[in-house]
């Protein structure tokens, strides 16, 4: 299955949908909070609705509005090693910061560059979809509560990111966040087996990752959060990135307007979105987001 | 007018009603996003739905789910010198981090402290709420923007905030963000008049610092804001907190279960938490939160 968010002209709220494996269908499984309510149970069986071609609707995250969207940074050694922090080594437990869900976007959905950035950085990486309530859950428990995978490109406003110590600002720009389908975590096995990771820009090869490569695996991380916050069905762990962003080279590189970024993650799949110019912030300053 | 959210067993979803002065009724204004949708609107005329006693609805955070609680750490020059950051020196741009609307609670919830923290700690601050749409927007109209104002605790779980760089773990544990009624800003005028903060502990005073203090004004910050992030009605920005918190006190003094905490803003009001324990976590993970 890859189970996107659909919203139908002619129906309310956003559906939750199985996108067919070339893309030229969906078929509708549930409304967005039922089927968060049981997503287990909706992601074991096959998708019951009715079928409607790609074009009839429009793709949205299938997430939650008061979703939260954790995110871990520097959890690849390599990147550690190539940032800011380098310094520093690898942090002793797992650096979270967070994104709101009107960042979030879909595959093939332009991504505007800030009017005072000099490009946008890429981070491919690995989203885990949290399916059941965690209250101070033990690492094993919090993995079993991951009901899916999504690849994500948490896509970085540097210089909004660096102007203080803490970094949300440039961690949540409009449109900065394309999201794939989610694919059920019995199709995708486990992280800590070693999910291929890469980055292109223009077809070229930018980052290239490993998911055994990571500091803090899902189930230890979540359980880490539980213990502060209760974690709700439909709640999101961005994975953090490997090495190889474009604000680390030597010469720096940023996505610029015109450019074509993808992140490809093993047996989940492939997100490609185009870079565009500050003027489309102002053009769709009308529409309400994801929220 | 103070705003607040309700919910009524025999309605579905979230309303936003205005609560009588002695705090006995409240009278429906809008359903939550049809208020959002037009919030100067509402807000320029008396609420004219029905009036319900306040015994026979819930109040909740007037928050969309999905909306923004940006939040200014280090604003007040006094809170600076008192803190960790006190050798790097006010910051050159204001410090934001981010709360899900998740945190968020209200006047009188109780508040718990998770198991792995010695206490928690108070932050009484004031809390501005967007009321329309910001694109690159300059300062003058994002103060214009800001259609009301409430008073707001920005609990903290010390242990967690410190555990990395980055702060968000211990900003947005359960129920840590008490906000009170949206105060209309045409009733509390400008936060650049000074208006009192106090927190108060038992009965204690613990905080006492006036707005005029802070270091980024409302304006500016949203203005900053807007050049990344599109800002939506309904998103909210939590203008930071004076000196006087506990963990920069020595010796250090956190709040315990059985504690009782206040926070005063003048012209906006008065929100009073008790705080429990970390069992009150397991007892109300089978509720929604506020999503």
């Amino acid at each position: 299955m890859r189970i996107v968010g659909v919203r139908r002209s002619d129906a309310p709220g956003v559906e939750v949908a199985d996108l067919a494996a070339d893309g030229s269908a969906v078929t509708l499984v549930a409304g967005l909070e039922e089927f968060w309510a049981d997503a287990p149970g909706y992601l074991s069986r096959p998708a019951a609705g009715s079928t409607l071609a790609r074009a009839d609707v429009e793709l949205v995250p299938p997430v939650l509005p008061g979703a939260r969207v954790i995110c871990i940074g520097l959890n690849y050694l390599k990147h550690v090693a190539e940032g800011t922090f380098a310094a520093d080594g690898v942090p002793p437990h797992p650096t979270l910061f967070a994104r709101w869900t009107q960042s979030l976007t879909v595959d093939g959905a332009p991504v505007p560059v800030p009017a005072n950035e000099d490009g946008i950085d890429w981070e491919g990486e690995v989203v885990a979809w949290v399916g059941s309530t965690l209250v101070d859950a033990d690492p094993e428990t919090a993995l079993a509560a991951v009901v899916g995978y999504s690849a994500f490109n948490d896509l970085t406003s540097r210089r909004a990111q660096k102007l203080t110590s803490q970094w949300i600002l440039g961690k949540n720009g409009d449109h900065s966040g394309p999201l794939g389908p989610l694919v059920p975590a019995a199709e995708v096995g486990d992280l800590r087996d070693g999910l291929r990771v890469q980055t292109r820009v223009n077809g070229e090869t930018v980052q290239d990752g490993r998911t055994d490569e990571m500091v803090y695996p899902v189930g230890d991380t979540l359980s880490l959060i539980s213990h502060t916050l209760t974690l709700r069905p439909g709640d999101l762990l961005a994975t953090g990135t490997p090495s190889g962003v474009g604000y680390a080279r030597d010469p720096q590189w940023l996505l610029q307007p015109g450019d074509v970024v993808e992140v490809e993650v093993e047996r989940i799949g492939v997100l490609r979105n185009p870079i565009v110019g500050n003027d489309a912030r102002h053009a769709t300053a009308s529409d309400q987001g994801s929220r």
